[in-house]
């Protein structure tokens, strides 16, 4: 529990955003996180395709979600987020040193040895489609991304999570990796697909994408339906 | 102090990695903050044109620098070095909440919100330079890099460091920065770049510095001297 309990638990979110990106805003690593403890939250929601205000940005100084407060603390940085509601429930960072340090190790991983390389195929595909040069740009960018995730699987082996139970670094990753849901690239990594479909398979992250999905004015791809 | 105090700190470095990367590479990070608080530490040296032994990537899936271990805990990934040792030290990371999870904020935005972004830019100018494409691919690059150097700048305003008084997002902010050294693009952000001298000039940074350096077998660059 929070250390303020008449605070709500807030977090920020889009009601609008372009399709593609519906089912992928970081909103929902925080959703998911918040469902796994059964915590009550209130949205808090922005239009992406329209400026942020100064008071915003206060909060949130790149104008992006999620942006985070529960009474005590004003957070944002998805990652910031996971690591301080996992300080507060050990059903999301176990508190054992090393199961704690290896699911902070991880969650950091997915952020900065994972998600980069994903996240240039995304710019490529959507934010850069039809520049010329984006088609010529794309093998190298599937080649980088082909080798973290191959490290990547490799070092999840046969764990079901990468940190012992599971855990924030497991809410991270699977979210990291579904910004690969528009390409045929993770078809290639048995392992990782299964942890992904095991990890979307909780039904706290089933309501998560839910509520995430049901904000929006514009209808979900199919995919996400 | 480690808890276990017999045992050493030891951190992984590469001593040979081409010339562009001299002053760069990830082990500057932690070499700064066991600077910071007078730890000693045992580089074991890698050169990162090899591969990677199995036994190597059970400590550091992805086959880079740094790792770390102190007996206790065996980690990788910077970011997640950096809390550790930020956990171990108030010098590195405030005591009180609202300055520890500003100082962690900032940590996972240098990592995920600047970073990958001025990564792109590397990536561009020496791993993909000479490709056709490249140089068409750069002007977007540079205006994503400058989106987020002015939100940080914003962000900054008259503070001397990111959360308080200086701490581990300082040290991930400032090595973030200077993977621009080699481009006038931090030129149009006097705040920040009076911030990267400030951190820069910091004696425990250049013994960090100067370290690393004198661990290559071929000359740094002349900016780097």
């Amino acid at each position: 529990m929070p250390i303020n309990e008449t605070a709500a638990t807030v977090i920020t979110a889009f009601d609008n955003i372009p399709a593609p990106a519906h089912g992928l805003v970081r909103d929902l690593r925080v959703r998911w996180a918040l469902e796994e403890i059964g915590r009550d939250y209130c949205p808090q929601y922005l239009d992406a395709m329209k400026p942020k205000s100064d008071g915003y940005r206060d909060w949130q100084p790149y104008g992006q979600v999620p942006a985070f407060t529960d009474g005590d603390q004003r957070l944002f940085e998805s990652g910031a987020i996971l690591l301080y509601l996992g300080e507060q429930d050990e059903r999301l960072l176990p508190r054992d040193p090393a199961g704690r340090w290896a699911a902070t190790t991880w969650l950091i991983a997915a952020l900065n040895s994972v998600e980069p390389k994903l996240m240039q195929i995304i710019n490529l595909d959507f934010f850069q489609a039809g520049k010329p040069w984006a088609k010529d740009a794309r093998p190298s960018a599937v080649k980088m991304a082909r080798m973290s995730l191959a490290s990547t699987e490799k070092a999840l082996g046969q764990q079901d999570w990468f940190a012992g139970p599971f855990s924030i670094a497991d809410i991270m990753m699977t979210t990291v990796l579904r910004n690969l849901n528009h390409t045929d690239i993770l078809d290639n990594f048995p392992t990782l697909t299964a942890y992904k479909s095991r990890a979307e398979a909780r039904p706290a992250f089933q309501r998560a994408l839910a509520d995430q999905l049901s904000a929006y004015r514009k209808p979900a791809p199919a995919e996400e339906g």
